[in-house]
């Protein structure tokens, strides 16, 4: 495979795409709370969806565009209010946003996705999104500037903006994909996290690239979790405008191992960067299990691990109470042998053996402390039972994440 | 069925149960740290323990014991370290336990049961544990007081003692069932619940008492979560000695339905009693999910909502953010309309409706906070799709759990 390159910038760094944003004043004033993306060239499109129940209306809205194989070309998004559990208000406000953007801009209704995160159970002031999208149309540009302020406007409690780009080459065409995230609490996608939405210039068909997409989010965003909260919101959804110039991607050959090789990387990048910036979290919470039996029990397990609220309350204290890993291993849903299992944790800082084929080990506390002390802590489990891998990323339990979600509606 | 009455007292309530309490300075000193019961007419048991892979030293011995239908006579229990995953040594500190009590009183190893709770990985200061065993056996004694500070000394980081004990007539005898519980922390109990232990006078077969125990647990120690995460430590054990002097209950009878019905209300509020004395807790959270179309399906929506860190930040926040109940049922892996649902919100402080068949509700904000701010705050789900319920019980999730957790093992 030809080599990933990482290169500035975000939504707009792929060929043929713009961006805006502005402030619609949609739940506050004075914030940038909405985004639109915009490419001009048709686009294949392809999007995962939370799998909860409750899905609120912008994405039952994208998911009957996305199913479909009509050409998109863009995406309206606003923060504050979630759209979600609003009834028929809400679909209708869904419709009234596209067509803002269609009147505008003279594409199809259905050619537009329409993303929202905030609060639930509340109705969008609809007036005020459609004067966003007007100001928005008008200001569309293609500058990594823009892209990076439409990256912003998405997001709510983020610490972090939240955006990817990387380059390769395929068949003498330099390809690009970029993406932009926002998530922070509520965070346990099943599908996909909150917000993301990946840009490219590839050429792909509308079944390769849903296929591809579908691959990578299994070991990606569906490995992270923030708080167990599977949203009613998650979607990740990606545009390819075509603009590279490369020969069309139709078949599972070369070129679409080379295309899901570089998709996997910005996921997981934009994955990792979502767990880090976890509300209230002071670090990335990686959970890395080796040697199990099969792909599915190694990613239950890693996922355990990183979901147990007193596992992430013991990386915030710095605190090496293992125990705590191995009874979330243990009631994970997987069957193993706890005599077995060899557990260290790991960072910049070095590496501590913790518990050895069932057998607790003695450590230096001391040490211990410092290896927990830095941004990116990673329990290693070794199941010694098989050969298949998984990691999972998720981020310690702080005061901060009780205090910005006891207060966070008003 | 006879009328249940409350009576002062716990695990010595009913005849012929006595208890001790020490200070063994299992982890640190001048702390009540071990706790005894004793029968001297020999007892039939059951029990249900963590359903977690990693079980605990004393869950496995626990489960021998239990399994047999062999006559038993006590338990021993410790606070401090867990015996969990500790490896040989750590079955070998609860054979010389049950061996130091077994030697004192002349009764078989094996009708003696152990429990521990506290710091997994941990191994037990056997010494210690065996001159605390000498130390209680000859303090054993049936006071009230006795048995109150036997369930203190289990005491973990629970804020308040848990002891309940009722009476009932069976056939013209007096029967009385007692029991003590600790835990407050790494509580989501999928058998049963950390420690739990009931005594009681009835006569009654192995298999009916174990087949009652079973049959209660679903609905009370199964359907409370303080944090999300299963003890390898969690068990729930009930003695029988038949000092009562009633007919033994031998089939499933009328006198089989009054005792599960009495051990329902004493498992009930044991199981209330652990909820809202969660790590950190402010308010005991209550869902109660009715019309729904399945039980199992109105016990997975109720508990999910009390499992929802968002949900239960929340309930500390004493907001009434509506959308993350709904969000709460809807991964909760239950499919159902969300267009049917009515949700409020209930206290001693009155009742709000939030959401009604699909459409957010006009609330007083205000009115909504003070129903919010009581010590049981309840959620009731109607699902208007059939006529089961099921009620969960957990706690709200504060500061001070992510302080007790963060710091609990130095």
């Amino acid at each position: 495979m030809s080599e990933i390159k990482v290169i500035k910038g975000g939504i707009t760094a792929a060929k043929g795409f713009k961006a805006a944003y502005t402030e619609a004043g949609v739940k506050y004033p004075n914030r940038k709370d909405m985004a639109m993306v915009y490419s001009e060239t048709p686009c294949v499109s392809a999007g995962t969806f939370t799998s909860n129940v409750v899905k609120a209306a912008c994405v039952q809205w994208d998911m009957k565009i996305v199913k479909s194989d009509k050409p998109m070309h863009g995406v309206v998004v606003n923060t504050g209010i979630a759209n979600a559990c609003t009834g028929q208000e809400g679909f209708d406000a869904c419709e009234a946003t596209a067509k803002a953007m269609s009147d505008k801009l003279g594409i199809p209704v259905d050619s537009i996705a329409v993303g929202s995160t905030g609060v639930i159970g509340m109705q969008l002031p609809v007036d005020r999104l459609v004067a966003g999208v007007n100001a928005m149309c008008d200001k569309l540009d293609s500058s990594i500037e823009n892209g990076t302020n439409a990256s912003i406007a998405i997001m709510t409690t983020d610490t972090v903006n939240k955006e990817y780009a990387v380059q390769f080459e395929l068949g003498g065409h330099t390809v690009t994909l970029g993406g932009m995230s926002k998530g922070s609490g509520m965070i346990h996608p099943n599908m996909c996290t909150m917000l993301s939405f990946v840009t490219t210039d590839v050429a792909i068909s509308h079944d390769l690239l849903q296929k591809a997409l579908k691959t990578v989010v299994v070991d990606t965003y569906n490995m992270i979790s923030v708080d167990g909260d599977m949203s009613t919101n998650d979607s990740l959804m990606i545009l390819a405008n075509g603009d590279a110039g490369n020969e069309e991607i139709t078949e599972m050959n070369d070129d679409y191992n080379t295309f899901v090789g570089v998709l996997f990387t910005i996921c997981k990048e934009m994955a990792r960067m979502l767990a880090g910036d976890g509300e209230g979290a002071t670090a990335l919470f990686t959970a890395y299990v080796k040697n199990a039996d099969t792909k599915d029990n190694a990613r239950t397990l890693a996922k355990s691990v990183i979901c147990s609220s007193l596992t992430k309350a013991m990386i915030y204290g710095h605190d090496a109470n293992f125990g705590r890993i191995l009874c979330a291993l243990g009631y994970s849903g997987v069957i193993f042998d706890p005599e077995k299992i060899t557990l260290s944790i790991e960072s910049k800082a070095g590496s501590v053996l913790l518990f050895e084929k069932g057998e607790p080990q003695n450590f230096d506390e001391e040490y211990a402390t410092k290896v927990l002390s830095e941004e990116e802590v990673i329990a290693v489990v070794d199941m010694n039972t098989g050969s298949e891998e998984a990691t999972a990323w998720g981020c310690d339990l702080t005061y901060d994440y009780v205090k910005i979600n006891a207060d966070y509606r008003s």
